[in-house]
């Protein structure tokens, strides 16, 4: 409905219009009568006076969709109204449309081709967007940055190592979705119960007929009931859901006027508010975190879906159905939007380093402890450390230089700390290109991986 | 999505449809103006200039909805193109369209104006459902029929027993679904940050009339992040689905060919199935699962939506748009689906007497238990009962019979059971009449309350 | 299990323990016998050996626990061990034990025993919450606060504005609950299938007699599938773990170093860090969070354990017991927390304020604008107020000191806008002051609504 | 808390039990001490004295959890006791417990430890049910069952077909669990922002002992908001929970005494009933059913945890670490009732025939359609079916006998079906037969498949 399809995108959308659907059950009925007519099952003038009758744009697709709910399925309106077409061409050729399959057969297989070309569209934007991070990545070196913990500042990390967090988990995901499409894409092909029985000995070669036609593997068993490859697809989404999620939380989190370390660029008026001029949203990340806060709803829908009864069950199937494209467009919804974000995005590097000085040292008080704990006991340090702070709190200074004078002032003995370990301390470009030296390897192999998706088809 | 459409309904469709939803910003934009005009605000000329310009059909709906993700919002395109608009007419007038509102306002507003539209169709047909109910209660007096606990044969309850179980829960989901209706169904009206600040003293007269013109009460605060009493209804359609649930797997159940209690009636080729003639599917009760199915989740989402950070979130109330609307769709289709099921059923009393028969007495294990236990102590009787259990289940007979004769051969004391108290025990007709007088004041309240309700509007 | 434990609280614990639930089934089967005995059932003796043994001290409740799952119910072992115990005591009794019950209405019963003294804490520690709130609010008086939205600073609001913002969904969750809990707490008694038939015309009085002794009231039917009341129950504790995340979410952003509005109290150790000694984590923030994040998949679980199969569901019961008392738990484990954050927290007014002087009077733009739009045109507006902020943006200064600039050097006509207006358009005291007065009739309203929850006794 | 615990085991309570979990942050804090000093950053003796007192028995471990609330978290207790205790013993090797670690490097890593523990349950348990299944499926030759679609009656099936579809998902999960759980059960190890910063150029050398000391590979970047691949883990367990819940659903369906076709072997008392003696519940399937209700709202809060703010989030990892366990024990409270019901389930073959048999060869009817189509013509076809179903239904006899019939009256030509083809057609044996073909290479392979997996060691 409206508000939903603004967190979907025009692209997922269109896949799964009632227009799109449609076409490819009958793509599905057309690769069907060719498969039993190349198997010596009908004549191949019935297969092809049917097979040139499977034309979406030949039927009234509303008509179809408000016969729908009364029929219990899309199919049985779908078969019927193309049975009657053929039939007015072609008399003898009607009795061969849907022969051997069930409804499920056509709408499941349906599925799976309107899926394999939203994973393909998820599959390259989800590409674009790594290739972003990693852009961004390898364009900023040894940039200082908050590391922040519990929404609190707790050490000094790099940019690049920052962009890294967000990268990686998206990679596995573009793998993994590759990996479970291969298993859930399949065609669907059993007959009423899943043992094509009417087929007899012609079951196998008609199943591998169509598999080839439709460039989908045959299942070892038809899977009716058997979800678990289908719904294991959608968990991936979930999970890159979960991963955009976090990423969209901290660009916004960034973006916040007190922060400023990221912001969206604005582009064609985006951001702006109608009632407050002043204003600059970061609209992409909105769209990112509500489309993805949809998703794990979704996954639980899809899960609870599975308990079908025997070879069919009674709802499940249907809400299945209902819920598969939303999980597809919320994903691809959120995949643009953080695409729009990562376009352009205004790196304030000068206020990353400005929010860690702000910090006045207190995010290296760990270091300060770790170095001066073996040397003057826990106690000791502890009691120091914590008076040094309250100093720096109380605006004294710098952690640093209260410190040095300390030092100065004989509350630290000289041994505690050296002044070269001490500039060592609080060397935050030095801390920063060490974030960076642990992302190293993430680096290179993202780069590997992407490449090698890239160099290979989708499915 | 295409899928989803089928477990809603064209009702609901239409009230949440782009067109109605632009058409009800419309309203809450000219209303608006009214309502400053009224308050000397503005030029009566320019409020009359606006007002007759908030039709949605003047405006390209699905151009508006394009540019909404962009914008961030929907309402962002249609306050532009309505202030073009206008300034086409009445350029003075257009600085007065939208003024001193923010996108919130007119957004949730609107979709207060839909929502009590929906309700009022879910009112009506709730409603009737339970009329449906109520009638088939009272049409059947007396029947026997199987009590079911853990999917097993437990004891005898009535067909009346049975259909009250289902019908009290619609009742108060009725009664509770007003009550949190002329709670939630309010006035948004708060500016950009609630506090309507722009209008100062003009505040509170403004709210009032513009509350008086759209019929929806103001609230104390505005509800911009007060989400509480909009998802607490939203909640009420989750219990209600969960209770049709609850009424359409008892109908799958019970149309099983091997119970074959409750049928639907098969009408406009419903039940039927492409490939298998023979079949009659529980199509009605098909379509309340899947749709009800889909509740949960849409509650868990949505409450996840209260969420919000600041005066207004980022994320949460895009989210909280997009599934509201299918919760009402998938309430709707549930209702439609049980009334068609509940629309004439095929009420198979003589096969639920057989199906109690075919139990051999069983059932009334527990009453010959307890009979006897002051009598025999509880060993001999355990010993006894299951013993004469035993023999029932080898087919020796039915438990009355077995009875009567471990009483003639002198098994059982004379003293254990009198031959009354026996016939009373295995007498169905009678138990089942104990059902119904169970639930005589349910059903006489039930019916009060269902009187009250429909002499009663809405909100 | 262990870290679902740290979400909860002792007191919550306690109330669900083995111990105390066994303690409750056997206060309800006491009392059974009790009915019973005074409708003249069994001998007031039997009575009294039976309700002298139901205490759970007496049995070994790990063992009865370990017993359980193979009985399918801890009803099960529990009565065979009180039956058991009084057989060594009073033979006779002994087949008085739980007769004419079965091991729902006692398993239910309990847990609305449980849940009532469960709801109690949650309404004292619920109304001490909004006591702290509502002082919190009457304390700051036209405090001006950064209102913001989407993340960003969008208006001046005030510290009482936003605390009456968090405080009003609290109020009416308060009262929701004791009106649902009313509803929810009744009695279960319908023995196997729900009629009561073995009581025959002794189901009433005992009914009754067993209501008075328990103080809980009777429900029209018995509820065994009718669990619309209590899972109604527990969509108001996902409603108001709603409302609490949002204000856990709010504290957490605002104690944010960069905002540093409202810091939490540190107690005990409270929001140090092992690793970290300058850290100062929002630990109840914390706390709140992580609890609240489950509720909603907890109601969501329990949504769909309402679709019971006929007189009694396969699984859903026992699910749902497993999920109600986590949802007690994460609820009082969130409002304790809460009411730690809200105990002493440390309001930075004099950063609030400094965090509004920080932008530059931009957060006034919209009010600038709607000033000069019927004097100046909207496009005039537009243009000139865009670069006015874009004159802020770059450092010239602030909003304030940019119109006047423009006035003073012709940009902006002197009919503009006055000095008078100037001024009040900027006056962050008097806009706060505003605030707080849209929220008077609110503070009051809560203050007499709490007062009334306080008089009046929680069931 | 206590139901939570009746749909787990015993076996997964005491993975996760508190001692067992601080065992295993103790095991970690001394491997960690081991890797540091073989790396020498730490004297052998002060990780010698670290690690003999890295044992939970000697600490009292309901205080540790009793402060965990207020800490934030259950490792800051445990660190304090343990250095308080080496303090005791040796004082100076105090002061490197826990040295680089941060807290959530310790519990995120003790947790892997469990959770590989648990996972190994689980393994285990998957493949004795997936045997028990595989034995019934090669025990079962050839037995027609009815196949049901949307509750009905649908085709002839055979048992060997039916128990391969509960199987091969099950298969899946178990090589997927493996594939996932070499993924996810990682050493968590980054410090308090996950660069490691404080170990400088130790970083590596000592994250590789700790692996080699824990058995757990090294993750390329550490995993503290990267969560992935161990919410992957998670996603999996809930799509096996949903193909157990199918399984489930399907023997509680078929153990209806009206049909009556698997019923569980009742032992040990299982499945009797307090009040009602004749009863046999089906115990097994009620506890598997409830456990898998659960799953799905475990993964989807699970998944709404993942959404974590920067280098560590405020709440969702608490919130994980609560729902992670739950799952655990829900997956494995499923497995072994599964177990249960599948250990000596009574399979009635001849009340599957007999269930068949009652359908009088209605469920043939697809192909009798089909083998008539293209020799009469749909319409004439659809005209004779119709019929004859119908006087089926009226109780003339069988659907082959009104076929013959209907030859020997001439109402159909005796061309359209010849006596070999009609008998052919209602031949259940063969039928079945055919059935169980469509699953002789799966049946080969699941076999193969197991066999792989009980001779490779789990991770």
């Amino acid at each position: 409905m409206l508000f939903e399809v603004f967190l979907s995108t025009p692209a997922m959308e269109a896949v799964f219009s009632p227009a799109a659907v449609v076409q490819s059950m009958m793509d599905v009925e057309a690769a069907l009568v060719r498969a039993q007519s190349k198997a010596g099952l009908m004549p191949a003038s019935a297969a092809q006076a049917i097979s040139s009758l499977c034309r979406a744009e030949l039927y009234d697709v509303p008509s179809l969709l408000a016969a729908a709910p009364a029929a219990g399925s899309l199919a049985m309106p779908t078969v019927q109204r193309l049975r009657e077409t053929v039939a007015l061409f072609d008399p003898a050729a009607s009795v061969y449309v849907h022969r051997n399959a069930c409804a499920q057969d056509i709408v499941d297989t349906a599925m799976v081709l309107c899926t394999r070309q939203a994973l393909r569209i998820l599959d390259d934007d989800l590409q674009a967007l790594c290739g972003q991070l990693l852009d961004l990545a390898r364009r900023h070196q040894a940039v200082p940055m908050l590391g922040r913990t519990l929404m609190q500042p707790a050490q000094v990390i790099s940019l690049r190592y920052k962009v890294m967090n967000w990268l990686m988990p998206l990679v596995r995901s573009a793998e993994m979705l590759r990996s479970h499409a291969r298993e859930a894409l399949r065609l669907q092909l059993g007959g009423p119960v899943g043992t094509l029985e009417s087929l007899g000995t012609n079951a196998d070669p008609v199943s591998r007929l169509l598999s080839e036609d439709l460039g989908l593997p045959v299942s070892e068993m038809c899977w009716h009931t058997q979800r678990d490859r289908w719904i294991r697809l959608a968990t991936e989404l979930g999970v890159l859901c979960g991963s955009m999620s976090k990423l969209a939380q901290d660009l916004a989190l960034l973006a916040q006027p007190e922060v400023d370390e990221i912001v969206e660029a604005p582009t064609d008026g985006r951001g702006s508010c109608i009632a407050l001029p002043h204003k600059h949203n970061p609209i992409a990340a909105q769209q990112a975190l509500a489309a993805t806060l949809r998703a794990p709803h979704r996954v639980a829908a899809l899960m609870c879906c599975m308990n079908q009864a025997h070879e069919r069950g009674l709802g499940q199937w249907p809400a299945e159905l209902a819920e598969w494209s939303s999980l597809m467009g919320a994903t691809h919804g959120a995949l643009i939007a953080l695409r729009r974000a990562m376009g352009a995005p205004d790196v304030r590097t000068a206020k990353m380093r400005a929010n860690v000085d702000a910090q006045l040292g207190l995010v290296g008080s760990e270091r300060l402890e770790l170095l001066l704990t073996p040397r003057l006991g826990r106690q000791r340090t502890d009691a120091i450390v914590q008076e040094l702070i309250r100093r720096v709190r109380q605006g004294q200074g710098s952690l640093m230089q209260m410190v040095r004078q300390a030092l100065e002032e004989g509350e630290l003995p000289e041994t505690a700390i050296s002044m070269r370990e001490l500039s060592d301390l609080f060397d935050v470009v030095s801390i920063a290109a060490w974030a960076d030296s642990r992302v190293e390897q993430s680096l290179q192999q993202a780069g590997q991986r992407l490449e090698l998706l890239a160099g290979q088809p989708f499915v």
